[in-house]
């Protein structure tokens, strides 16, 4: 059991003196010394070769100090172990040299032997667990099915990835055959992960908040809940909707340890909409730690405010910037570690 | 008075026979007359020849049939008018060369004559009256200043506008005078617009979804309400934030005729946000339209049972895509057409 554990009280909805904090895509390219890592090794070598990714997860942990850790890896891996050829390509992201289009494509991806295609995560999540030394509690994490439904069909990033959409409306059987695929390997992977000792995972559902309600529950939510029912009952789970405040109620039944939430969504809403009962995260507008220190510290002590202390753990409402100075992400975890 | 006054009857909250439909964007890229003028005049000389932007206007009107027109032309004219240079690249979109970061580059932002610098579009205007011969009303628009705010400082789209936003974070100051000077030179603008004959008014806060609904109270609604408030007496105006359910209640409250809606926001959720009683328009996906045409029929009639034929102004949730065939934009508008 790690020695600060405020994020897994929090999950367990207990009192604390405090809420935990941590940061989404905090072992990342706001750090200088991630920075340096990354003139070496090109993207999926930080990713694949164990000893970076234990690196890159315990960087923030030392140098901001954030109340857990969150395995440094890429939500597609989980394509890449599938047989879909996954590259990152400068100022473009993500790159599928062969994205799902038809049932050709569809017959080529697999549900892999995570152990086997995958086992450099597990051997990061070893090291990185040597490395913590019990400090602070991992979280491991994966996308969700729709949410690498739309890189494996679109290609490439998107801002309203609407070919992904169009393979869904005008051929929801391989839609959903893909989905399935994904979900299984997902529930696979995350077992393994479990086994080897991680103290909670997220669910990133980064896309889901380009569907409208009805199809969010026909192509997102009842894979996310079925990963979620594999889990729930050997570990908390968190789940994260961006844009997803729509889905909250049914996020809030099933099971899951706690939902996070984007800044779009208040604190009052995130918990009417969700029930009032279930552990919330989020929700500091990532590009909100670029304004002055001072109106930083009285944002979070109104924030927290606003959530309430129990069944809260403070984040952002999506990523960290690349150009957020280190000051200011300290400045952020300073202030929750002083709330009072 | 135009002789189908149907979007009129639906902006005055009055008993309908059935919902208007229109299509944000009707007038676009997926119209192969469109895609023929495209290739023979680049994109601000079809917002700036009259003749042009009256003949793309009436387009889907004469091949499409929705029940009210929208003047072709651009939210980003009004800030070519106050001094900021705006190009529309291929494969890129629209770039600013000289976006605003400080105080010296913002003196140099006017609140232009918009009879000397907008002429064009109340030529437009007058010129797609004549054509329109009175067949339905037309509407004429701007975007909000947020909105304009974004791309100026920015300097061309974005899906996170976060250049934007630290801007506004790190420079209120900055901001809010320029957002002044947007809000003074829109509501000239559209003072103009309505002198000229536009029988409605939309604005169109696109990115106002990317606020906290904080940030959305300081950055952006309260320059939307000063645009409102000069309007409102004269003719009515529709406000459309995507992602902006949020702030549902406040644009309901201020004088608005009607509010436009996304699909992420469902029939009753937007209803309830709303309070009940104005009008609302939207909300079907746009990549929806690449559904089966009965699929698309069968949701038009689930749309309008969920809104209520009463104070609903049917519509997508934003605009249309390029690759929409013509006969299934005329599917979506017939659906609406033969509801009973």
């Amino acid at each position: 059991m790690p020695k600060n554990d405020l994020f897994l009280q929090a999950l367990a909805g207990q009192t604390v003196s405090r809420p935990p904090v941590w940061m989404m895509r905090q072992a990342g390219r706001y750090l200088p010394n991630f920075m340096k890592l990354k003139t070496k090794y090109d993207f999926f070598t930080r990713c694949q070769t164990p000893e970076l990714a234990a690196e890159i997860t315990v960087m923030p942990i030392d140098q901001v100090g954030p109340d857990a850790a969150i395995l440094f890896s890429d939500i597609l891996v989980v394509l890449q172990a599938m047989n879909i050829e996954v590259e990152m390509k400068d100022g473009v992201g993500p790159w599928l040299p062969h994205p799902i289009q038809n049932t050709s494509d569809l017959d080529k991806v697999i549900v892999p032997d995570v152990n086997e295609t995958l086992d450099y995560v597990f051997g990061a999540i070893k090291l990185t667990l040597e490395q913590l030394d019990d400090r602070v509690p991992l979280i491991g994490f994966a996308g969700s099915p729709w949410t690498l439904l739309c890189y494996a069909v679109e290609g490439q990033g998107s801002k309203t990835f609407d070919k992904a959409k169009a393979f869904c409306f005008e051929q929801p059987e391989l839609a959903h055959c893909l989905l399935q695929k994904i979900t299984d390997t997902t529930i696979a992977y995350l077992k393994t992960k479990v086994q080897h000792g991680v103290h909670a995972l997220q669910l990133f559902d980064s896309w889901g908040g380009l569907l409208s309600p009805s199809d969010y529950q026909r192509f997102s939510w009842p894979y996310i809940q079925q990963i979620v029912d594999a889990l729930k009952d050997d570990i908390p789970v968190i789940v994260f909707g961006k844009g997803c405040w729509f889905a909250l109620k049914e996020m809030s039944q099933s099971g899951a340890s706690a939902l996070g939430v984007d800044w779009t969504c208040s604190a009052a809403n995130a918990r009417y909409l969700s029930g009032g009962n279930i552990t919330l995260q989020g929700n500091y507008d990532p590009a909100r730690l670029l304004s002055p220190i001072s109106k930083i510290q009285e944002d979070v002590r109104q924030m927290i405010d606003a959530f309430g202390k129990d069944r809260y753990i403070v984040n952002l409402g999506h990523g960290i910037l690349p150009n957020i100075p280190v000051a200011h992400a300290k400045a952020f975890v300073d202030a929750v570690k002083n709330y009072s």
